[in-house]
């Protein structure tokens, strides 16, 4: 492994220095108050990353995936109806994760490359008159599309049919690099994990749970023990764990919170959609069209680029892979085949996004297709010029 | 925080260099082919640790309390019936873990410091004539008191009654630091985590699974996703992963696993006898008895040692960290007060070893014990002497 | 420092995960056994990089100008006439040192972008009829200009003057990454240092002697005493060393040796010349020459770029370094202002450089040149896409 | 190499994990402003450690013999007149790398275990009226024989003679772990390296120069490159250097010297101190002397233990180094076989120490001398806890 080449993946992201450094701990007892200065901070820095002043945060020796089950199971019983739009893998994944936890699903399938939709969204809710549904879902910014949904509209859906379901988020792959409100959009439940925008290796499971969602753990009877945050609070009101904490991680998600808000949120969202248009304007210039269906719903984080029917966009990945050794994410589910996909979330410049155009320039160029070399480039160069980094700033 | 001395907590365990370095991995696409070149050699390596030929590896992002819940929710269903025996904090969590997942609990309960006793096993299961009870716990190394049960005596009691139950043990302090047998013993779930045997932070659940635990996932109905076997076994015949792996911890799992099968598992589990006797010729030398009820009990990988009545044993692990800057583990639940323990597993060496002694003792004198100074540190360089270490070949 | 671009300076380079885990090394007992385990085999593989069978190895906690300080003050005594050329700012250090060292300089001056002119070394050296010349200098690679100098046209000068002289060589930004051949080319003494070719930081000096130079040693008066070898190989023969050696970075140097003869020489030697070329491709779609006065000059680790007349070369790399947060080199000396370099040498893929070759670009078209954006990152796309790496191989 | 026990040998010490990380950092351009952001506060830092206001700190990638050549090159001419005592190895050395500079030597010779006879210093200053003598050297701690001399009254004895030659201090096992007064003992020259009380790996050769120290580099005509620090002011000045610097290892020293200041010199000195007086109060309880005569001579950093006539202490140090894997130092020229010499500088805890201590007492048992099992760890015991560490004041 050469591990010289930046990853253009959605996720894990390129690990900063300092975070590499700050995970790589030796070991300290976690039964010791050590550990306590290690996990307030770090759920502080959340809290202040997801802009709640009262949401309580959670961190579990898991991934995305566990935080989903945890917001699931801390809060709902089997049978309890819950709502969710299908608009990608990722929202699909985790309506097959109530579905086996025996969760009663409305589904509203849209297709691979649209947002959730709020209006429809708030028909059914405003249909439900008696409360059956207890949770809605929300993937905030499908990794598999480069869509990004519209939080807000979907609070103002569920305020304007005055139901009371709870909100339950996945920001995986927005929180930290694009702008998450929890306490102004009224979420009950935000998931995320350490590889995106805090840019750590995998192995936590992060949220941010609403005063209403921890009311909802008390009726909640679905199984749970591992991801109880019952337990975890209870240890947490001790500076402890109810079992064995990823102390080093920890100690990198106090770190890379330290980093982020010390950049500015804004500034690192300026920063995550800088290098994003930059993206953009590449694959305009190679004359494809992105998988996300309008400008609205573009992701800062990852751009999923549509190749010409017929051609197997997969083919790029494998290419660049084997040929360049760079890494870009393949597509899943109803877009495998269809387009490939440019991460450009967490620890990236300008400098190193150029590398990866022209990989995937020079791949695309390889396998036939129609590109100017050097075409993507000047496009993202012509722009990334026009709105130079603060160099001096962006710290990630 | 000065990371100079050495801990002494039973895991995690210091950490050698390289597990530290194998660890702190750049980002690598875990979609790609260099991630199964991880993901296998680490499964392979476990399972010849475990000393099994055809069990199933699973690798989770988690602890081995995660892995608990991947025994119990894979291969179990709502209601049914579970034995197990209660000697010690782990063990009760464990019963408690089922309770939650409502399973049907028969416990036997034992003093503290006592092993399982398979004889009272085997009793209840002959009367099983139902066989009612599905699986039977057993924890194979309890850390809270520093006893060590008989696992083949367990699965003799379960043949002599001719009982179909699975058979679960908690490996979590033994595997890889003591012999843990599983074919010979007939183990269908083996669980263990990362950071103890290997010597890696926390972050992983390790499991080995029989053809016949799998077997009985297919009737399974406890609710699961994260720790669902079946989505895992997927992946890994693609090379792949259910959702992102800590590849780090993995990469370093394997590195760890070649070290111990470098060094060689007997001498692995003589180290660890070697470095656990003279902990115990130190205690016998300050006059203190082990929490462990007789000789055969003895854990090898952690000491519990009782104090005088009257005295608060967790004084000597507060003032051991304030004072001198060393980690010892507190009694837990039952025996909270009562002992102190001494974590000896893993990275160690005589000399390590023996600096922990001396703080003990000075920690004993300076809270008033009756403790002579140099005693239990002469008690144990007296066996170390007399036992060298192979310093070229014991690696970790 | 956010560390996230790569650095294209000539050196210290860009250093590989491996070796930055390398050198980051505890400290060992350098008295014991285990430093001849890392001081002996990294000087074999030196030996064998320099391609020499019997040159003596020297490596100096210093850098490369200790290494010049170890050839004279170890060879040569006040008042020895020494030939040399300048032809470059390195060129002209050797001979000021040569100069506060009393050494009778003998100087070629010929213009920056020249190679050393073997023929009036020839026509010097045949005239030299009492052999007042005891040393001939030959810098190998002009890192100042990226100019390499034919040193086998050097021998043959040599040789056909019938000279005795040593012949010393400056092989600092060449060793490792060009064609070097010690015993071939006759030389006596080798001079680099590890922030180049070995791809560590900087911190050693590493010098080849030929028996020959050693014999010299034995009449030599200038003093000397922490660059004198005749302590190194009294240390060396005994495993140790006369005073405290810079053991990580002699570990790191073991495992860089490793690499480069691991992948082979000749394939580390291509892999050189393939990313050289593409940068040339760039400067040609630039419509800039180069520093370098013809084609058998271009070295294959650094390209000095010329700029225009009036435009002040030294803009291009405080931008890069101000805008981009990317490390070029500047003109020094006589070409100062009049080109900027771009290092690639070392630990370097075409899709890094890419990312240099774009940087180059947005500064150039900041600045008001004339350029095209994705000029040159297509010229250099194209030559890379046309002669592909091994990436299975390409292990730095 | 396993890398579990602590090291015991007068420097390298062990390094800090802090100090592990700030040193492994990636490439930057030293020529750009970063290096001049680690530069001027490492300088700054380091003339802080020696108490002065006002003399020039100057840093080299060399080790503490390169600091002595710096100190000599640079300020004396050959034929220079040198005033010296010998009483140890490394006092040896620094006159015997004056000889092969052709300096005219006075030698004092003293017993090894003696600290350096000012008396004597005062009366060949007085006899020398025409002030032949250029420079006076002085070894702070003499590290072979566990010996501090007075540096305060060989300037006394300077003064007193009305001398105006220059006072050069070894101060190379002394400085950030002793107290050092540059300007308070008018001190011309003090030399160390990164290796000793810095608690960095070797590579570093550090000098502070008073300004008569500089005025007197103008006449000073022993050649010089490497070290002339006219280059290195001049490249200073810029912010710069006069070739590739050592970046990582300066940011560990900048990185050492905030550490140190913030702990406050005087604890740091006070920590050194109390390790040192629980290693000697073992040794009394061993029934063994010291090198060093008399306690004023008493060195805090290293301690030379003599063991009995007839038996050679080298074994010691072989025998711990095989069995037990721990590294102590071994008597060097005159007495060689007559000592073994335990390190206690830098970063260690009286835990460490222990340890260390109950190697010793093993391995002097193991090889048949009459040594009680844990008499000497009691002894140290019972100092340590009667002067306990602050625990959260001690960062090293």
């Amino acid at each position: 492994m050469s591990f010289q080449n930046p990853v253009f993946i959605p996720g894990p992201t390129n690990i900063p220095e300092n975070l590499r450094k700050a995970c790589d701990m030796p070991t300290i007892d976690h039964r010791s108050s050590l550990f306590g200065q290690i996990l307030h901070p770090a759920r502080e820095g959340v809290r202040r990353i997801i802009k709640s002043t009262d949401a309580e945060i959670f961190i579990f020796p898991a991934t995305g995936t566990g935080g989903w089950e945890t917001a699931l199971t801390n809060c709902l019983s089997a049978g309890d109806t819950v709502l969710a739009a299908r608009n990608g893998m990722f929202s699909h994944r985790w309506i097959d994760m109530c579905e086996r936890h025996g969760l009663d699903m409305r589904i509203v399938d849209v297709p691979w490359g649209a947002g959730i939709p709020a209006d429809q969204y708030q028909d059914i809710l405003t249909a439900d008159k008696d409360h059956a549904i207890k949770a809605v879902l929300a993937t905030h910014n499908e990794t598999a599309t480069g869509v990004k949904s519209d939080i807000a509209a979907i609070r103002r859906a569920l305020d304007t049919a005055g139901h009371p379901a709870l909100l339950f988020v996945d920001g995986v792959s927005s929180i930290g690099s694009m702008d998450f409100r929890f306490d102004e959009w009224g979420v009950d439940a935000a998931v995320t994990g350490s590889q995106k925008g805090f840019m750590l290796p995998a192995g936590l499971a992060i949220l941010g749970l609403s005063q209403k969602a921890i009311a909802a753990t008390h009726d909640a009877t679905l199984p749970r023990t591992f991801f109880d945050i019952r337990d975890m609070a209870a240890g947490y009101a001790k500076g402890a764990y109810p079992y064995t904490p990823a102390v080093g991680l920890m100690n990198g998600l106090n770190t890379a919170c330290n980093m982020l808000l010390t950049e500015g949120l804004d500034n690192v969202f300026a920063r995550h959609t800088r290098i994003a248009t930059g993206v953009r304007a590449a694959a305009d210039a190679w004359g494809l069209g992105l998988c996300a269906a309008s400008p609205d719903l573009y992701s800062d984080t990852v751009t999923a680029i549509c190749t010409p029917a017929g051609f197997n966009a997969t083919d790029i990945v494998t290419h660049a892979a084997d040929t360049y050794g760079v890494a870009f994410g393949v597509g899943l589910g109803d877009v495998a085949g269809k387009v490939f996909r440019i991460g450009h979330l967490g620890s990236l410049t300008d400098v190193m996004m150029l590398s990866g155009i022209a990989t995937a320039e020079m791949c695309m160029a390889d396998l036939g297709l129609d590109i100017r070399l050097g075409s993507g480039v000047a496009a993202a160069q012509e722009y990334y010029r026009a709105h130079p980094a603060n160099t001096q700033r962006d710290a990630a």
